[in-house]
């Protein structure tokens, strides 16, 4: 949607829980533009409403849930993986619009 | 407010015009998360409203306003001055919150 530098700013939509990942290299920044998301650490949840933000530290893992459907901006470095340390079925490849 | 990396995510309240100026090292990430904010580039203004961002390119020269307050989050590389290549009585310390 957007570049910054070396990081891309990207709209998601989301509903639904994510999976279990981790970000070794970089910390993870989630706005939520519309809706609410609940980021799910291991010690415990961090709910977020619209206009609210958290940044996951590099190497927490974390799953991010959506009850209804939710529009986030993420902020990543170009090239981090979706899914973290974890490649399956829901690794991304994002596209611009 | 947070860190992102080497990056600082901050929430600045805004009323007026800002000042002319230029990040040579640095694109300049605006999101407004209530108000309305224009950024005025030489060749035309962006309008911003609720939810919406710009990214200004580093080297293009700008200057915010806002009519009425708005709020604004603001992603920078950690050290990059609020006034770019101009300093004065504008430029100033964060504080974190």
């Amino acid at each position: 949607m957007a570049r910054l530098n070396d990081y891309n700013v990207s709209l998601v939509k989301v509903k639904g829980e994510f999976v279990w990942h981790t970000h070794d290299n970089t910390d993870d920044f989630f706005l939520v533009l519309d809706g609410h998301l609940t980021i799910q650490l291991r010690d415990r949840n961090i709910e977020l409403g619209e206009g609210e933000l958290f940044v996951v530290p590099r190497g927490i893992e974390h799953c991010p849930r959506a009850d209804d459907e939710a529009h986030i901006l993420l902020i990543e470095p170009a090239g981090t993986p979706n899914t973290g340390d974890v490649a399956g079925p829901r690794t991304a490849q994002s596209q611009w619009i």
